[in-house]
């Protein structure tokens, strides 16, 4: 019987012990200083609840960490030490961080769920050197190891993200400069003749979703550049894009 | 029965020839001062041929120009006042360019074919007052009448070719990123996800049709900005990464 245990009960936990179901896997989780909110989860769940992390921690052959990027160091610094199997780390965190991480557990894994986490089979991306030790997971979702280093998962979700946050700011910038000509239908119906027909759902899908969040979008741009440098014309003129609204 | 003259016999003249096939439409044009391939061209055509363009342009009820951008004001200058019927401009030219033919002729239509011109059933959007009388195409082509504004045609062409360029010019920045960490398929790999499973062929066919051009693609850029004006952050940033090569 392998045993799997949830640091934070959040929506990845949520959807993977949903997702992952198998005679030979069971769940823990604790309730220990969680909030109300959480409490109600994971008693809608049925997961196992055992007192404390620690025991969680010592207890998993894979422990799961899913809290929050600002909690993500902060966790591993607490329960890392007691845990005997592979730490996965699944926060949204820079490459900097996941490497601050593996200082305080022995056997981390960096993983990025890229795309949706609820899907039939979300996709799962792992770096790091007992990364093969999760391939089992193929059942249930799609893993891809990318390499045995501490950084590449959560580097490539952030290349990931750089790309896409600037489109939507190209996108942004092109539609609005057709708007202004009154040429905004037309503008997407050229491009789906080269980009596809759902270009004009896309795109509106993608400039919507980015108009409501500027502020976040933004600050996301700065952590993309603070960490790659500052050669990035196109994600630097997104950042200046956002920043102005 | 209709006659439609040409003044230039290059490949969008050619292909609109062999696509608009109808026993009441004549072609026409001329080898007047034209190179010897052109000639070579018309003569295996079987297009008519006369004597000089002045003949064409009073002969034809529709006129298409479809020379060279920069050729494109000086040919409405020569022959538009000969020219009774429609004159439609082919030709790749800015707005203002579009704007300063019209005053050489009476009855001008703005046309761009957006995409390639050698497709079943290519896509040419016009506007002008008078651009329904070419609605007839519709049976040989897909037409679309934008407004009866000269330019039009001209700005949606140009708009395009902003947000393709400046495209190109983000996936070029986020696919180099992606090699400096040996990312490069895996980037791709990501992306396909939400852009679609041919997402990896048109970005590697478009950063290579770029990289083979990024002296022509800086001044199209260039171009694009001073008509549009400065605020483009990303239009200006790709047009300051393709001036770097």
């Amino acid at each position: 019987m392998m045993i799997i245990g949830f640091i934070g009960f959040g929506k990845v936990s949520r959807s993977l012990f949903d997702l992952i179901r198998s005679d030979e896997i069971t769940f823990i989780t604790s309730g220990e200083n969680r909030s109300e909110n959480t409490i109600c989860a994971i008693e809608d769940s049925n997961i196992q609840v055992l007192d404390t992390f620690k025991e969680v921690a010592s207890t998993s052959d894979i422990l799961i960490s899913a809290t929050s990027p600002k909690n993500a160091v902060t966790t591993a610094k607490n329960y890392g030490k007691y845990c005997g199997g592979i730490y996965l780390d699944l926060n949204n965190v820079s490459p900097d961080t996941a490497f601050k991480i593996s200082g305080y557990v022995d056997n981390m894994v960096d993983g990025a769920i890229i795309g949706k986490v609820d899907l039939d089979r979300p996709n799962l991306y792992v770096s790091g050197k007992n990364a093969e030790e999760l391939l089992f997971l193929d059942e249930f979702l799609n893993i891809k190891i990318l390499s045995d280093e501490i950084g590449d998962a959560s580097r490539l979700k952030l290349i990931r993200s750089a790309f896409t946050k600037s489109l939507s700011a190209l996108l942004i910038e092109s539609y609005d400069l057709s708007e202004r000509y009154n040429l905004g239908d037309e503008f997407f119906e050229v491009l789906a003749l080269t980009e596809g027909d759902d270009f004009r759902d896309r795109s509106l899908s993608r400039i919507n979703n980015t108009k409501n969040s500027f502020k976040r979008k933004s600050e996301e741009l700065d952590e993309i550049l603070s960490y790659f440098g500052d050669d990035l014309d196109m994600v630097e003129a997104a950042y200046r894009k956002f920043s102005r609204y």
